[in-house]
């Protein structure tokens, strides 16, 4: 077990960034196609290809999902995965077309310092998203690293570094479960000042720290904080969970509201007005049946415990990005500075 | 009045097209951000950038709506849509940036006949749509071409080519209403063989020929008709309407479902499985409130009024593609030949 959404047997991940820029794109390769839904609780979401997900829509399968930085400019990532999976022979063969299904949800990294050449230039210079959505399906393997990569380059939170996290676990059933996540929130990962994460309870190891949970929760360390007041600013977590378990598309929706609760147990705020907090949930659906009620409840309990914990690793993970305004990251505050 | 949408004040329309690939980007810009929302009654509807504008959503205001052939692949064309307007200095300014919103609609005219290189030579060529939203919106303008142009270029019917429509009115409260749709529909526009249309008890002047409603409708003519049988095929009529009465976003998306139900009146069958049957809402706000029930009634009702006219405009003035196997126009069979 790697501890990664490619634990899930069939899926691979591959990261793309663009260092001038200071973002990224993650994609999620299937090597057959799967069923998937979708839940978008933030109410600031950007996106490409999700209505085809929801229950009452035909189309039942997927080849790719696409997590990438931009906000809006950056979905055009999608695009660029596309065209790699059609050279692949992936997705639908349709009249003798090649028609793979990529989905898409974006995060704001616009104004993490990076030169978005894009906007002072428009037209003249293109978004980088399509290049990073190539480029990152054609570095799509098991492995793959977590922290200041793929569309997790340029995320922040409030009080730390943001990243890309991902983790993984079993049911008692025998399933695998995985999830991934590009950590932008506009909330925090951590106990107000500390270095305690809140999804500490779910913690496997020391995946993050293995600090446990703080002896005592001082008052202020309820205090609502978050990015950009008092201006607004905009944020967003996105992130998917997986398994191998056979779901329909209705069960792939429920699994994805359940994962969404794990947002909530390791981000506070969260689900708020200028997030896009989006959640993919996705079937490989090769290991039997899990669509009974219990058991996607142990699944979907399962989801939002590894989407927790996801996204404590993607923070613990980042690296501060090289300027002097840039959010601090998590090793060098508490950690001792690893590098 | 041009009858077209860009009869409702602060409203411009551009087409773009690719004559080689057979497909083409529609898109209307608006002189400020409008409030927007979208209904989305087919069952294979492709998207970019629409779950924002349910009402739920924080974001409220849109920059231009987007319509496009190339089914996913077309879903680039906002990206070269949304740096024209960057550079126009339209949308949202956000921390010194500019941040347009295009949303988008597809559909499905991979299999029309025309060259799609990017799926024969996939990654090396790419897709052509960025590069029409970019053309698209460079051309916006009050009067715009009809038929086969901007997303209407590839588009087809069961029985007929389709094609861009459009059209206006006006309610008894003095606010304007207008119409765009790109026809591309699994069904039909027309009764039975004949040159008929259904939308034609809702036909301004002669718009659409002037032909009236058939004597008899015979029994054959109702027979359920549509693309792909036996084998499957993919369509979509896409489509937006437009006033000038001020609306909240929750109004919008209840003139979007009402506006649906002017595809339900000029296509049969419509909304189906394979249709991605999208329509789009806009309030631009210039002139006063029309938010109460009974107002907003009347502006839903003249909305699918409208949207019925301007699909039977769309294939009325449609132009026959160049190929041997291409669908017939509308003109050519039942027009005498207008050309």
């Amino acid at each position: 077990m790697r501890n990664l959404l490619t634990d899930v047997p069939g899926i691979l991940v591959g990261n793309a960034h663009d260092a001038q820029a200071a973002t990224g794109v993650t994609v999620a390769v299937f090597e057959r196609s799967v069923v998937a839904s979708v839940a978008t609780l933030g109410g600031a979401p950007g996106d490409r290809a999700v209505t085809l997900l929801e229950p009452e829509m035909t189309r039942g399968m997927i080849d790719a999902v696409v997590l990438s930085g931009g906000s809006l400019y950056g979905l055009d990532a999608a695009g660029g995965v596309t065209a790699v999976l059609c050279r692949q022979g992936k997705g639908a063969q349709f009249g003798g077309l090649t028609l793979p299904v990529a989905v898409q949800a974006i995060l704001f990294d616009l104004t993490n310092g990076g030169a978005k050449e894009w906007l002072t230039e428009p037209v003249d210079k293109r978004p980088p998203y399509w290049d990073l959505g190539r480029d990152a399906t054609l570095a799509a393997a098991q492995d793959f690293a977590l922290g200041t990569v793929g569309a997790g380059f340029g995320a922040t939170t409030v009080t730390a570094k943001g990243g890309l996290g991902s983790a993984s676990t079993g049911t008692r059933q025998g399933f695998t479960v995985g999830a991934l996540a590009a950590v932008n929130a506009v909330g925090s990962a951590l106990i107000g000042d500390g270095p305690h994460f809140w999804a500490a309870p779910y913690e496997q190891g020391a995946e993050f720290g293995g600090l446990g949970w703080p002896q005592k929760i001082p008052p202020e360390a309820l205090a609502v904080r978050f990015k950009g007041q008092p201006a607004p600013a905009t944020a967003t977590t996105i992130a998917m969970v997986a398994t191998d378990a056979t779901l329909t598309k209705a069960e792939c929706k429920r699994l994805a509201i359940m994962a969404n609760d794990g947002l909530s147990k390791a981000l506070r705020p969260v689900h708020a007005p200028n997030d896009g907090d989006t959640v993919f949930a996705v079937s490989t659906g090769l290991a039997g049946s899990g669509g009974e009620p219990p058991v996607l409840t142990e699944l979907g309990t399962a989801a939002a415990d590894c989407l927790a914990r996801a996204v404590a690793r993607g923070v613990y993970e980042a690296t501060a990005l090289p300027y002097k305004t840039a959010m601090p990251d998590w090793k060098t505050r508490f950690g001792g500075g690893r590098r």
